[in-house]
């Protein structure tokens, strides 16, 4: 058999286990981890000897029993066909388009029984998977706030400036101003979903995944047609995780799922970030509890950026005030600068008497300051070379 | 000479030495600590030797030149009896009421060439010095917001209702907040300023203050009558930070002085705290920068009390939201119990098909479910018990 041939069968093989298997089944990818996709699903498809066990089924068991008959009734190589027809393709490892760091997930954590490197990716959009390399999740709560939405929209928007690619589950609230943000920035954006990537969900997100589908890419681990469901989201959440350098929370309440997806990120060793807010609103309370965990704290999309891509890759600003001639002195030097007046020149030991400082220091430390250029002398005294005096006060 | 005698004439050395140095000079705190205030005393009132030095003095030599005639003028026995009278009281090492944990500025941090083990505190109010073991402070910006105050105000109450004293700098915004929140919550509360004990600042608050030297303390590090000056601020901050387990700042512009308080809690290995606001308010950026560079997030005073209190003491309650039956089952039952309609009873096959599980798969774990009592087997099929049937998404 030529390398294409093999690859087209473990495609195919790949297909039919993706269809009949949950995403993050665990049971599934061990499955293939140890046999390959085209022995698992020889395997799989065998029937289950009758009276073999007595009692309870073993779990393998009623996996072989509910899967074998779906199995022998599906046409891998038709639906693949028509999923292509309809815009679709399906990434496997060992394609050049194959994310690498997903592989992560072949030892990676286990939550709520799920885990594992995905069968495949169901992928619609010109974005391909492979460079996603340089990627940040921005999730947070459906239910977000006016500020959560605003924080979301400008950090996606700067990290798409910085010509990362910004992940996300299209989700209402913080999901989808993520991708809307990172779209005004000009940057690749890319949704993952719960549901099959041909599938729009949420039904009102329709203009926004079309967007995705022709700019950017949709994303999926579930089937092309599957529905929405629980464990899908679960499953989702690591994909998110496993694609992206780290995962930023904007706003998310204690139970949000965008806290799922922060330990998927943490089990998966990805930069877990979080995006503080007014500590009365419940909408940051979940992102706080990350942050009280050990999160990093981030602010903007240049923090971002300096967080997941390495030293010296991104450098944010700190904020600060502005620099003030003051700031180059001495306490000493301040403390007697302080104690001569604006307008009118005075004595020495005026000076001294008003800075609290002895005569001897005073005249020392008024010389120092005359030759930095903050006092004049005149009038046979002191006075401030700077309009600007500096006031009292931190 | 007797002990007690040795002790009057130690606490009228510092009586001297406090009123002609500045607090937190670490030339005078050097020279007390090699030869005891006593000595120290006798060095600097010693008149400098004409001649002995050509060309610039040494800054040891401008120091004696300045205070020695100051100190020959200066009336110890009588300052000290004017102020006991005016209700201060002079707390050095050695007295009972002496805060230890002070001692620890010894070999502590310096900034801005500030530093070292006051030579005494002047002390108005009730509340003893020693008893701030249990301390916390909680500062913040004189410009802050009103969630800033509200913050505060909240955190500080919890602090002090767990008996835990509050300790601030009286000034206006977070300042005041505390103090006032900490009396609600009925507990101690101490200002510590940058000017004399026995001074109102700012003037507005001499209800604030006064209230604080009939029920709590007044504390300086700086002689009685001394202006606040923006050198005592900075050893001011040095002395809050010094006297508590740890600092929260509240609100913080990016140049605020109380990140300066929190720069002293952190060299001198206290818990530097911080409480996040919207990272869009100004008065937040300056806490933000210090929770990224490792500031520990605290977003009430129950956390504040478990961050400073040691493993055991407070176990401040995470937020969350409410727990549901659902969240004991695996993943695998939560999609199957999705597949099982509230309203009517269906078959195992329907349910199966609605889940995307196996019917063997599904009629196992159908059974589990009926075993925790959250399906029926009614009408020869299966309904939901429970008509709070938990809706999808996180």
């Amino acid at each position: 058999m030529t390398d294409d041939a093999e690859r087209r069968r473990d495609r195919l093989a790949r297909v039919a286990l993706n269809r009949i298997g949950e995403p993050g089944d665990l049971r599934l990818a061990a499955v293939v981890g140890e046999l390959g996709a085209v022995e698992a699903l020889a395997w799989a498809s065998r029937p289950v000897p009758t009276g073999e066990q007595s009692g309870e089924r073993e779990a393998s068991d009623r996996l072989r029993a509910d899967v074998g008959e779906r199995l022998r009734r599906l046409d891998a190589a038709a639906e693949l066909a028509e999923a292509e027809r309809r815009g679709l393709r399906f990434v496997i490892p060992g394609d050049a388009e194959w994310p690498l760091q997903v592989d992560d997930l072949e030892h990676g954590p286990q939550l709520v029984e799920r885990g594992g490197v995905p069968i495949g990716l169901w992928v619609r959009g010109p974005i391909r998977l492979d460079t996603l390399a340089e990627s940040v999740a921005v999730v947070g709560a459906r239910t977000a706030t006016t500020y959560g939405i605003e924080v979301a929209r400008e950090l996606a928007a700067d990290v798409a400036r910085g010509d990362w690619a910004v992940v996300s589950g299209a989700a209402f609230g913080i999901d989808q101003a993520a991708h809307r943000g990172a779209l005004a920035g000009g940057g690749p954006t890319v949704a993952v979903l719960a549901c099959g990537a041909d599938r729009i969900y949420p039904a009102a997100h329709e203009p926004l995944l079309e967007h995705l589908a022709r700019h950017g890419a949709v994303v999926s681990e579930a089937p092309p047609g599957a529905a929405p469901m629980r464990v899908r989201f679960l499953a989702r959440n690591r994909l998110i995780a496993a694609l992206t350098r780290g995962t930023v929370v904007v706003e998310a309440a204690p139970r949000s799922g965008a806290l799922n997806t922060a330990s998927w990120a943490d089990g998966l060793s990805r930069m877990v970030m979080g995006v503080p807010g007014p500590v009365t609103a419940v909408t940051s309370a979940g992102v706080h509890t990350l942050l009280r965990r050990g999160g990093a704290v981030v602010t903007n999309g240049a923090e971002v950026l300096e967080s997941v891509g390495g030293p010296g890759r991104h450098l944010a600003p700190e904020p600060r005030g502005p620099v003030q001639p003051r700031d180059a002195l001495t306490p000493r030097q301040r403390q007697v600068l302080d104690g001569v007046p604006v307008a009118r020149s005075v004595t020495t030991a005026a000076v001294a008497r008003t800075a609290g400082v002895g005569p001897a220091e005073t005249e020392h430390t008024l010389d120092e300051l005359l030759a930095r250029g903050l006092v004049d002398a005149a009038d046979g005294g002191w006075r401030l070379a700077d309009p600007d005096r500096p006031t009292l006060g931190a």
